[in-house]
């Protein structure tokens, strides 16, 4: 399994006149979190599309358990638990402390620059493969 | 079956760099398609926030077949299907032209302005009927 | 003078917390309302970016004199007044019926694909000074 | 002078199809810079709201100088020199690195839940002023 989890301080311009966090930026949210899994694999998103390659989503869903509201600090957690083939499924977790405010999924494949789907770059699969190593069995730094 | 459709002209602001929509774009075109429904009905959104109800997101998501472009006049359908109850669904689809883009579904509970989930408004349910009535028998104008 | 005004209703997604539209919004609507003069002109922007051209925002500000709420229909009004050099510079208003909410400025150069500034393409010229003939002295169509 | 400076990450949502930052977006990122300011005040905006109090945009402006991209670091450093008198003037600078990318200004003024202008609250005044002490004569931690 690959997992990341970030940090998101709600932004004023993200609540709407209900007072509470408007749904779609949840996604943007999830975004930072595979931004930073990606990162965390040592496989960074801009050196794909540097490849020529884009990443993007085909598919997105998310159930809202408790608003979030503007300043909460909340962590995102992203997990991909199946092995990446040509589609690639990520879940979420949105916390406020200890609280689970809400869980998503999104699906993705490797897109060329054609605009043809493609399998998972060798880079992107050997970087996951030693990512889920070194969270087997944790280097100590 | 409540059903009404909207015509939505994409913005700049709505691209990303990849050069088409940015998903979560997707989720407030379903809102407008929703709040345009609530009109067709004679049942204003604005309308119900000033009785003191709320109808957040529970829960949505989209299904993307091919990507919205800059300047494209799309069409957004949403159709409310069952009859609503505590949990009301709505399904979307998204066209340029005849070609379907993309599909969608998010469910909503009316909530009151203490945030307790409530039954749907006599009103709203009046005004439902009626406008299924209509739609199976159109008037003509 | 070039000029052309659009109709905008405020989404959901365009609030705040505060209960009214986030300011940062109106420079979408400020787009909108170019995207429409260029199309009046009969020089889309999509065609002027087909030739290889971008415009982009060099600077921009907005004055805000009365908020702009929820479902709102509101009339954007653009303006270029001075021959477009090298810098092009439009004027906005923002109507709610004959309220005056808000004014605006946005500078723009034309940029090559090798993001150079170039001069306004002649196509652009051209249109522009027919489009001036035309509000002088309007076609009967 | 009260000064602070916040870090911003470039989300791929805030990218449009020229491939750079849409231009909207650095208004969101001098919010968020408002806030950090605040908060090293120790008059948080939130806190401000519960005592009835909103610091709504009066008016914005921004220049830029060189676009941002897509995952790029920026640095955002807001200043208001000037004293808070009823009406607050907000400076600000946008970096990546060493390169000034783009600067901005934005007045606000407190409003009263009411919706009436009024004078900055004591607080508000108190912690400036002591923020500006430490400023000059920073205490050692």
């Amino acid at each position: 399994m690959l997992s990341a989890s970030v940090e998101v301080r709600v932004r004023y311009e993200e609540t709407d006149k209900m007072g509470i966090v408007y749904h779609a930026n949840y996604f943007t949210w999830f975004e930072i979190a595979r931004i930073e899994l990606l990162d965390a694999m040592g496989c960074p998103y801009l050196s794909l599309e540097e490849d020529g390659l884009y990443l993007p989503v085909l598919s997105c869903k998310a159930d809202f358990r408790s608003p979030a509201h503007f300043d909460d600090r909340l962590r995102v957690v992203v997990k991909i638990e199946d092995s990446p083939l040509v589609r690639i499924r990520a879940g979420y977790e949105v916390f406020r402390e200890e609280q689970l405010l809400a869980t998503g999924e999104t699906t993705h494949a490797f897109l060329s620059a054609e605009g043809k789907v493609v399998r998972p770059p060798e880079k992107f699969l050997e970087k996951a493969g030693e990512f889920e190593k070194r969270g087997q069995a944790p280097v100590v730094e």
